[in-house]
């Protein structure tokens, strides 16, 4: 069969059930293999996952028997969602026993030899994986990381800004969807009528991660951008979506059009090949004076489109703007799948030679791209 | 009898109605009188009022009719809750024809000569009441007001770091409850597992009414404090209580504590009086990392206290933390009416002499203070 | 071009709203008229329409101009989605001028010549259409209307079992979406943390209009089913999707299965004729003990399914379940445009040949279906 | 000291947390002693229960240690609000070893010589402890439970009917608020825009405890009321309060005006002692078509009040009307400190006499009661 094989640790989680979901018609990658905690392994992921997706399981997956984190999985390549209370020694042995990991873990994302990857905004990191391997002594195993729920939006709409005109503060402050804490997650007695202004260690992700991200990468090392950022962090009621109001101070006085036309006319990698994935375009403007809302523009660009509204003049600082972006698909899992497209496409992950016969192998996988 | 007799201007809506309740055993006030739109006049307030509060329509309120705003009124004062579209000619013909307006209204809040008046921030400004009465040829009329909702809070907590430390620029992220926006309001569809980034006029009234308020009075005219506002406004799926993520950029470096000391520590006017609606304290600090929130700390004070929480040091700026305050209450209601306890104990609001006898008239009003 | 031209009326609301979005791409049915109140009437669409469907309004339709309910509208038929204020006339005068109206308002459903019509369930009521236009002196006019989004559910939920066993009577309580209540509809603060015991009329309807749809047709009346209903109806804090709680007492004794058995094997009309809009399975049972919900199970068939689950014993009645239709669906925007597809299948609607040439007609409209 | 000694068992729970909040300055009972499960079992209550009350923990409450359910407790009696999966253990050892146990546990309920009391309903049920101590050999301990918290409201609804008219079958659905699973219980993501149609083992307690409930005593037996009940639960996206549909067949045609009289006349026991957490009506009847409510009437009577509306004729049975009872407060914390009072009232709940001295110990109590 010609598509790259995949094995999801973490399967059972809302990350991991949003994974399978957006592969059931991958044109690259399937399924094959399942990974979760010791408390899953062993049964049919249909009576272990607590499904919460409205489309169903689908049906070859729900029939898959789900293993411990310590066995050898059919794959190609393994997408992460585990727990960063376990991904940090899993994924490094997957890794160490030549599996690629592609992970949503926040486990090695601050390590300097691990990317830290948006396909838009820092393809070239990609160069770390070398590093990492000659230093760690991976052969073809590797680790590569997504960005936290709430940075990945926030990277993402910094981006285009500071290549164009430079950004020199950042303060943001975030009103985050519930399933951004997993499942069962936030208590329904805690989000009724209610706002929590805590989420623990989301400040800290939100206030290093995009420096990382933005950063340039010198040889074997990334040097972190040089702005700071203040983040205050709140759980809002609502279901899906991170909303985030966003003030900079920039390098140079610049007018909210032209920061507009900056963040409307940015492309990046996966655009440009046609990475499965990628949304047309990874940042939508609108102009309305009410939008974005969680509820009518999550899902713009099937929830890969990080929607950014009310661009003005700040009293304070220099600019100001609202982002959404979809914590459970930019956010999480799409955000990994992407990141497979990319290093699939850039041969990172091939079909992997097992030394047991497998029917599952994709013998001669080659990405088939929209625009090539 | 010995007290206060108010008339109540928009005694429909839902503030009307909060202050309807709050009046309902005051020590020094009692309502006689009530006022509404073309469409209520005429009706009994049993069969106007929309009543959203839980306990009951207080008997002797539920049978009074209502009259137009152009009708002479039973009362000492008016307090009103007038939408802002008809508040500013009702209040002034009510101050003109010699009645004592205290008004939630935003109409007249940035006129020169009209208090913008929290009792614990600047009592001083009372003064103005004078220079507006021989600028407008008012006798025993004049209009004092209370801030927007968000801005009260957020004048409250700036007070006591303003006199202690200097403040030289703020940055203020609100989530703000439904009942902000009055009765119907918000309609349910847009409130359902969303946020609306836009609140009409909000943001302007926040970036400069506490200026006004933290203004200096010198002789007739405030002038306003001389830090910058950036406030970016949300509306959440919360009933009640306004959060607000605050950064601050100070005169000098302080330390968090320092910030809660001087928060904590702060008493004003009404406390020292001893005024009926004084809470205890103004602000209350809570020491835990998810607090406050909207559903637990909404009601601190009688609804009267701000609570400050997650006081610390901001990348960006020096000092941030998060505060709340109940919307209907302190930045409605309960704020007008503690203007009006203030007022009385200066002796700006007395019993009125009217031509004809009214049995309702408070001969001999002496406001009796808890401290006094 | 080969398709049928669509009016809307009431297109501003959400159902007309609703309408115009499951319309952007259907093979049959393209919208060519809109046509509101006097308030949105002259205004471009994008301009009047509070539109609050995630995808954007069609381009085309974005532009055209809202007419008057007086005015003659470029069409082959109107979907009505008026408000049952203006309805009755409105609907009345459109079939008197020679369109075809079907209709999701209440006004006419009751009428004894207007068929209240479920594919599924009645289609053979579309001979009442003869009698209305005998009876009114129509010519190529005449009306016919969906049920009340939440007797849509019901009804068809009841067919299969009064075929197949007999029903005796219905109890029934539903727990109602928000949406069911229009745009802006509740206001967010009666449905925060609430539920509202009481929607005006609703009752009534639930226990009217399922016994017309499941009467017999004799001539050229319907004699309504023999069973009584009982109907209690609340509104709960949910955005989509009316759950019911139905206990039956059937006219023999038998097990759930049968029911299961009876509801999962049932088809109708649209599915044996392949109509456009009709769902594979008009009925969806669900084994899992917890549902249907509302959030997972109200988009089941595109919206159009019913889902039906917890089919089990009733220690009072006989057997009793729990279903969920989509109310804007199935039970509105939906069940008007599957009547049309059965109406313009069965002839009912065809081509207008206008005095005036119309670029727009329909030369050679024929239907085109799945199975056939 | 004049007082009962109270040892709260389950106290960090959420109802644990409710006792704990209503003793707080309770005129015959004040907390001594707490105990949970291991887990919190050696910790200061502070450190150790998720407080989701408003005011906070009372100071001398929150500096107790909390022991295990094994130790010997300082206490005159307990209430518990154990885990029915800890309860049936830990309560009948309490009870051996000569505690009085006021259980809001599901476990002893059912059991038949355990009284299932609601003090307005069936006082004279506390017969059962004299066959219950003779069976079990208990001397001064014994077991007392009060009733599931949507069985409790409908319960006290159903009495006077039961008694004025006579009642046949019961058919009742369930809005069920989300405190009533606990904390932290229902997952926000369940919740969030949804309502899931199935409450574990909760229709089987509300199709059996009522008919206990209502039951009559003979000698030592209660023979249970004979009409049947069919229950359909459903959690509702709603904090606090359980909202019930009801239909009843009656032995005799009553209009809704009899009903309605009967509901609103009603007294029991503690009305007629002055007990100290009586309402002064048990049952509430509202006249609006659109109430209760429960955002709106929850805290009706302190929470002890059933808040009954919608008095109708039943188009299937005779009569239907909703009703809200608070599951936190009448029907769980609440219910159980009334049953309390009752039993220290009759004599049940004494001083206890220990072995070691107490400084605690309540030498000389003796119910003060409000008519008498």
């Amino acid at each position: 069969m010609n598509s790259l094989r995949v094995g999801v640790l973490g399967a059972t989680g809302i990350v991991g059930q949003q994974i399978i979901h957006r592969l059931r018609a991958h044109p690259w990658f399937r399924v094959t293999a399942l990974a979760a905690s010791e408390r899953s392994a062993g049964k049919r992921y249909t009576d272990a996952a607590p499904w919460r997706i409205a489309e169903p399981i689908p049906k070859e997956i729900g029939a898959l028997q789900i293993q411990t984190l310590n066995e050898e999985m059919d794959c190609d390549f393994v997408l992460s969602a585990l727990d960063c209370s376990v991904a940090g020694d899993a994924e490094e042995n997957f890794a160490r026993r030549g599996t690629p990991v592609i992970s949503n873990s926040s486990s090695h994302r601050m390590e300097p030899d691990v990317p830290l990857l948006i396909p838009e905004v820092n393809p070239d990191h990609i160069a770390l994986v070398d590093a990492q391997r000659a230093r760690r002594g991976f052969k073809s195993g590797f680790i590569v990381t997504n960005p936290n729920c709430s940075a990945t939006g926030l990277a993402l709409a910094l981006k285009p800004i500071d290549d164009a005109i430079g950004i020199e503060a950042v303060s943001v402050v975030t009103m985050q969807a519930l399933s951004g804490a997993g499942y069962p997650g936030v208590s329904s007695l805690d989000a009724a009528d209610n706002v929590i202004p805590y989420i623990a260690a989301e400040e800290d992700k939100l206030e290093t991660e995009p420096r990382k991200i933005l950063g340039k990468l010198h040889g074997e090392l990334i040097e972190p951008a040089g702005f700071r950022i203040s983040a205050q962090c709140h759980r809002v009621p609502v279901s899906d979506g991170h909303l985030e109001a966003v003030s900079l101070k920039l390098r140079s006085k610049v007018s909210p059009e032209d920061v507009t036309e900056a963040l409307r006319e940015f492309r990046g990698e996966p655009q440009r090949l046609g990475l499965p994935s990628a949304p047309a375009n990874p940042i939508e403007v609108r102009e309305e004076r009410d939008r974005p809302q969680p509820r009518l523009d999550r899902d713009a660009g099937g929830g890969m489109a990080v929607v950014v509204g009310r661009i003005r003049r700040c009293l304070v600082f220099d600019i100001r703007f609202v982002l959404l972006s979809h914590n459970l698909v930019r956010g999480a899992a799409g955000g990994a799948i992407l990141n497979a497209e990319l290093l699939a496409h850039a041969g990172y992950i091939v079909p992997r030679t097992v030394a047991a016969p497998s029917h599952n192998r994709a013998e001669n996988f080659r990405p088939t791209l929209t625009h090539s």
